[in-house]
């Protein structure tokens, strides 16, 4: 039988089993053969699109494909950056999980028990009413599953505080190989039987198995928040500003990077009056007790004069808005400055900046392309964004040769290709610069145990 | 060859290459049999103990006993509790990370890069000087070193807030089968390029190789800290206390529960007066900016007195580390309450401690053994101690019964049978009854991806 017959085969067996849960039309298909993915990436239309409603189903369909050799892409709401949630072959089924959108929050224990699912900002609201915070804040927030942030451990601007995704989940359940189901982790913080499996799969980008819910850790909502600007006229001292914050005794809940061309860019679309002659600006965020956030906002305020650096503090709430709305208006505001644009997070050394700034803009120039850097600079996630013309295919060439040398830039400066969007298929060619031989070995190794047939999300992270 | 005689040739191959750093002599390897495990377990003295300085020869040595086939056993401060670090076949050699020890602060990126055998508390105190902080913190953390907390995932009092060992582990360098070298990881916070290695080597237990180097990540010193004790009447008051203090939106940096045999017992041993007549005691320490801090501290004064819930609060440093000096004294001062005393490090979730702990001294009873309970119940995680008289074998007998029901009901209530401690060889037996076949299975196949010999701490964690 060839495989295209077996797989309507199949698909017969599961559609009579799930009846309309399992989608073969062509429309439902297109819909599921692309992410958010903006760089250029060539992707197959799916065989079947499935939407599973309970973890005993996952398990049932994922039995049925893996007896039957036929390759599986779960996911989340398709709000990935790299190619992660998108089939590339053509003979995959895309098993959604968006149907399993439950939680329940435990508020003895502070935590969440929530289906792979369930969207991370709805979560987020209804904690919020118990005085709970789940702190994990990727740009895709208001529509991005759980289950995706822990497929690709998603960050924000509230990691340098708060930490990724990572940080936050206690456990996990799903399906691997062969429709097997596992339980890792539990309703509490500490937990060290065994290798820990839990935090492992975290940032595997459904290569490994199928999650089906997770154990989410709450932690008290911070009373306030308050915002100001720091414009410097020199990149070296934006660095050292953190440095002083820090050595201060002072821990901001965000230091938000944006160099002149993505200020320029957010004047224009917002209609804004930030400086615009400076080398960069720097939103700092800081959160907690009402007045210890007024008594250390005070002290940023001294400690940045003091540097010469021009300061701009939000009174009000309004104005705190405003200035938060500048940096969420980014992506858009530097969209304007091409009909094309990659966003690449690459992450390098906070010390390292003063320098890479400048060779990534060399590298833009040598490349003919216009270039906007902003970034979480308290972790060292940068996201740098090259514009073009899509319509020139000279642009579509150069961009794809830029950021190839942008991943070796900063693998050179000793940091890592992929902060928070994951490798997905649009970075797996440029890992092995980073991990090496060694790494390479080891995440085939790990593959080959968890998925020996190679059929969850064939082809990203690594080709086995 | 004999295998004796092949590990003497092997032996007298590293002590030409290495001179003295090679130590086969009764009395060091009498002193490397033996980590500070309490239970009763049956240790082998070791071949030999080698001392490496540097990765290098970490990496040589690993390479020559790898290949020969030797079984290695990687080594911190020998301060264990479950004999992660003991010989227990005879033909093991010791691997004493102790003499690398330096480690350096860089201030640019909040991060130290420290070799494994820097001590943690060293560590902590050089970064102090400068406004910053390391917080995991082990009750070992004294004299314990970075590579065994790392190899443990140590926690500490401070994990409610702060976290473990892994969430201030950003990469790691080391050594794995036939002496090739790994590096995971760099000096920034967010990083998902491949599979999560770093965070999956931490709380491995040494049986997947070498650590050498690790970086670590720092955070701003709080400028403040403020203790107070909450005498409780009732077991089930404690978790709404802890409900109420989260959802009020206040994050206590520890909160230490003890029992009325651990009131006693330390009362006893520091001359003390805490109230006896109450079901268990919570010190509640809150940390931050010092305006915060006493606003805080109040606000949960009244929010605990509200409950009926007597408090005694440190108006000054000395009372302050009169409180504290009372919860640290509580290893020695139980451990008067017999010749022998086994502590357990089981992790329940806080909403199950009003059934569990009656639970766990029903059990205690059954088998004759004075039994006391202390723990950090923000993350659930309790420290079970079993008293027993050590010259009396059925005494023995009882208290290893005892504790394998204890692991047994630790997991029907959805526990873990070690939240710091790790498995190593005395929780060994017990391991499957939490993860299950699929968990050991999958244990076992990385075990055999990273250590095909099972050379690297053969016989903890699990058998293979």
């Amino acid at each position: 039988m060839s495989n295209s017959n077996k797989t309507e085969k199949v698909l017969d067996i599961l559609r009579k089993e799930f009846k309309d849960k399992v989608r073969i039309d062509i429309i439902e298909r297109v819909l599921y053969e692309r992410d958010a993915t903006t760089i250029e990436i060539e992707t197959k239309l799916p065989k079947a699109v499935i939407f599973p409603t309970t973890k005993e189903e996952v398990k049932r369909i994922v039995e049925i494909l893996y007896n039957e050799d036929i390759p599986m892409i779960p996911r989340g709401s398709g709000s990935g950056l790299t190619g992660g949630a998108v089939p590339i072959r053509g003979d995959e089924v895309v098993i959604s999980l968006e149907k399993m959108n439950k939680f329940s929050i435990d508020l003895e224990n502070a935590t969440v028990i929530a289906e792979a699912g369930a969207i991370t900002y709805e979560i987020q609201k209804e904690v919020e009413k118990y005085g709970l915070f789940y702190p994990p804040d990727p740009s895709s927030y208001k529509f991005s599953s759980i289950g995706g942030n822990i497929a690709e451990n998603a960050g924000g601007p509230r990691c340098v505080k708060y930490g990724t995704t990572r940080e936050y989940i206690l456990g996990l359940e799903g399906v691997i190989k062969y429709g097997k189901t596992f339980k890792f982790g539990a309703r509490v913080i500490k937990d060290v039987a065994g290798y820990d499996f839990t935090r492992f799969l975290i940032g595997s980008e459904g290569t490994l198995g199928i999650i089906t819910s997770a154990i989410l850790r709450l932690i008290p909502l911070p009373k306030e928040r308050r915002v100001l600007l720091a414009f410097f006229e020199r990149l070296e001292d934006i660095g050292k500003a953190v440095v002083k914050i820090f050595t201060n005794r002072i821990f901001p809940s965000a230091l938000e990077f944006m160099d002149y061309v993505c200020i320029q860019s957010v004047n224009r679309y917002k209609n804004l009056s930030l400086p615009e002659d400076v080398a960069g600006m720097l939103l700092i965020e800081l959160d907690g007790n009402p007045q210890a956030v007024l008594e250390d906002m005070r002290e940023v305020e001294n400690l940045l004069r003091t540097m010469g650096v021009k300061v701009e503090i939000a009174h009000t709430k309004e104005e705190e808005e405003k200035l938060w709305s500048a940096r969420r208006a980014l992506g858009p505001a530097i969209s304007k400055l091409g009909t094309g644009k990659v966003n690449e997070d690459i992450v390098v050394p906070r010390s390292a900046l003063p320098e890479y700034i400048p060779a990534v803009r060399k590298l833009a120039e040598k490349y003919n392309l216009k270039c906007a850097i902003f970034g979480h600079i308290g972790d060292g996630n940068l996201h740098v964004n090259f514009l073009f013309d899509k319509e020139k295919k000279e642009d579509i060439k150069n961009v794809n040769l830029a950021v190839e040398e942008l991943f070796k830039l900063t693998i050179d400066f000793g940091g890592s290709i992929t902060g928070e969007h994951g490798v997905g298929i649009t970075k797996k060619p440029f890992l092995k610069l980073q991990l090496g031989e060694i790494g390479i070995e080891l995440i085939k190794g790990v593959k080959q145990l968890f998925d020996p047939k190679n059929l969850f999300n064939p082809g990203k992270i690594v080709d086995v």
